[in-house]
């Protein structure tokens, strides 16, 4: 899967910021790839980048329009299908990380055909992988792992890749879902894949490469989640991280989804994870935490910042809020 | 998925015990529902059935005739296939352990529509699972766990069920693997399940029951092995059980298809496996375990029993040489 830049942005009619994070992280994350983006009337949403049509957005030479929004249960309206039936005839691929796919849509897919058009269904891996093989690769791993799922594990390895980069050390981005993936232009959904094979696919996510060059790994749930944990540790065993960054976020009061199941104790959950990585990179350790404090007033993240670090005597940081240049320069030493 | 009885079981031209051994497993753990055997010239193995053509089957009351037996290179040959139109043709339906679906062979599925009939293809489940809620159920479980794959954890499953049978509790194997669903009728293979659905699933096969009512759930692969540990992790979570027992065989050289990985001290399996199931069941405990001697002589086999007994402070028994009279006990003072 390689989703060709530049992009135009599709937001729909997103009713706010949330539902249409997908194209606002693109922006975000991959500026140089956006040339515009298209709204609908009634949408709330700015991803920053000029408003255009698709025409205009052809002519500047857009490749592909990335549908980043939610839809409402999961129809394609009429007005978002004729966006995109006009996209594919302007001569730009789609690329969607919704859970219906676009291929299934007959008039998609056909329009598609006619044209000549991919279109990418970034939730739906179209490609068989092999059975993991826990045989070593070269190069350097950081994976982020976290107390509990949509806790910031993505934008913290967006943030560290881009924080390498600012250190000189090469580094790469590499997406396990699907907002990830259409950042990226690569990467597979692994929730996604037949679970005897999602070791295998993170394996081949992330082959072997340079000996100073870093594959900074989206992580994806929880050791601790009881509906994804699986998920995880394949995730783990694939990655063969050399490092690992726990991401978390102070106050949940519980599981994502699960109000009788609590968050684990961070240390818990660092060691415990610090052990199953350690089944195929011996090496592998908890390097630092990227905090989430978004809901935490300026202060009272300062304070949460410094006990967190006092009390295990490791790097952390906010990205949002800080950034995460300590965790970066520490990556760089190892 | 109810595949219905009695059957008939087809080992083709197996050249050894080992390649039917599918269909020999389902004789020998569910005779009653087994009245006869097809084999083709050159077959080596004995299902201890029966031998009879599929027309004398149909007549006899065959409902469905099984397809346990390993083909070379993933092909039907025309042998076989002949064999298998002859039983849709006879009313019978078909189910396979397969890796290549039956579904898939245009002939076969055309012949199943014609006649009427249903191909089961046990490896690819044909349905949606739901996420898992972690929600706690009513009724006990057991679930089998290993320091590896293929080390005795179906075979020990069953022989549970049966031990547990004997002593007059009510106990169910729930199957989650080809050979299981063939013996048991029913069940999911759950490697074969998109990574995101495994937990679920498992919490759909064993639903809750009477309180009184144990449910022997079939385990998979293993917690230390790189390629499949997220599958093991998903099914551990899904299943919530009671009580863990654990499958070993002694002697093993490295984890099954990896050279370069040892086996886990057994100490150190117990403990990571009972840790995990307890986010689920905060009450599971592993109450023994299960030795494969079967590569040991009679006196080094029962050496090896005693001394792990004594070094677990756990029962420790052999179910193909001594039975699992007392794990069955253990279970039924729970």
């Amino acid at each position: 899967m390689d989703i060709k830049a530049p992009y135009l942005l599709f937001l729909g009619e997103a009713a706010d910021a949330l539902a249409a994070k997908t194209s606002i992280g693109v922006a975000q994350w991959r500026p140089e790839k956006c040339l515009g983006q298209v709204r609908l009337p009634g949408c709330k949403a700015d991803a920053g980048v000029p408003d255009m049509d698709v025409r205009e957005a052809a002519r500047k030479g857009a490749k592909t329009m990335i549908v980043g929004v939610v839809n409402r249960g999961g129809v394609i309206s009429p007005a978002w299908s004729k966006v995109l039936l006009d996209a594919l005839a302007a001569g730009l691929d789609l690329a969607s990380g919704l859970h219906n796919r676009l291929s299934d849509v007959p008039e998609i897919a056909a329009a598609a055909k006619k044209h000549g058009r991919n279109l990418f269904d970034v939730r739906h891996p179209d490609r068989e992988f092999p059975i993991a093989t826990g045989m070593r690769r070269s190069g350097k791993r950081v994976l982020t792992v976290g107390t509990d799922c949509s806790i910031g594990k993505m934008y913290t390895s967006l943030a560290l890749e881009k924080a390498l980069k600012a250190l000189g050390v090469k580094a790469t981005f590499r997406a396990t879902g699907q907002t990830g993936i259409l950042i990226a232009g690569s990467g597979w959904s692994i929730d996604a894949i037949v679970s005897d094979f999602v070791a295998g696919a993170v394996e081949t996510l992330s082959p072997a490469g340079p000996a100073d060059h870093w594959d900074v790994i989206e992580g994806q749930g929880s050791l601790f989640h009881p509906s994804y944990a699986g998920v995880t540790l394949a995730l783990i065993h694939g990655a063969q991280a050399d490092a690992l960054v726990m991401c978390h976020e102070p106050g949940r009061p519980h599981m994502r989804g699960l109000p009788h199941y609590k968050l684990p104790r961070i240390e818990d959950c660092i060691a415990v994870n610090v052990a199953h990585a350690r089944l195929t990179n011996p090496k592998a350790k908890c390097i630092g935490v990227s905090l989430n404090t978004s809901k935490m007033t300026p202060k009272a993240a300062e304070r949460a910042l410094k006990s967190l670090a006092d009390r295990l005597g490791l790097p952390v940081e906010d990205p949002s809020r800080t950034g995460v240049a300590k965790l970066a320069k520490k990556l760089a030493r190892i």
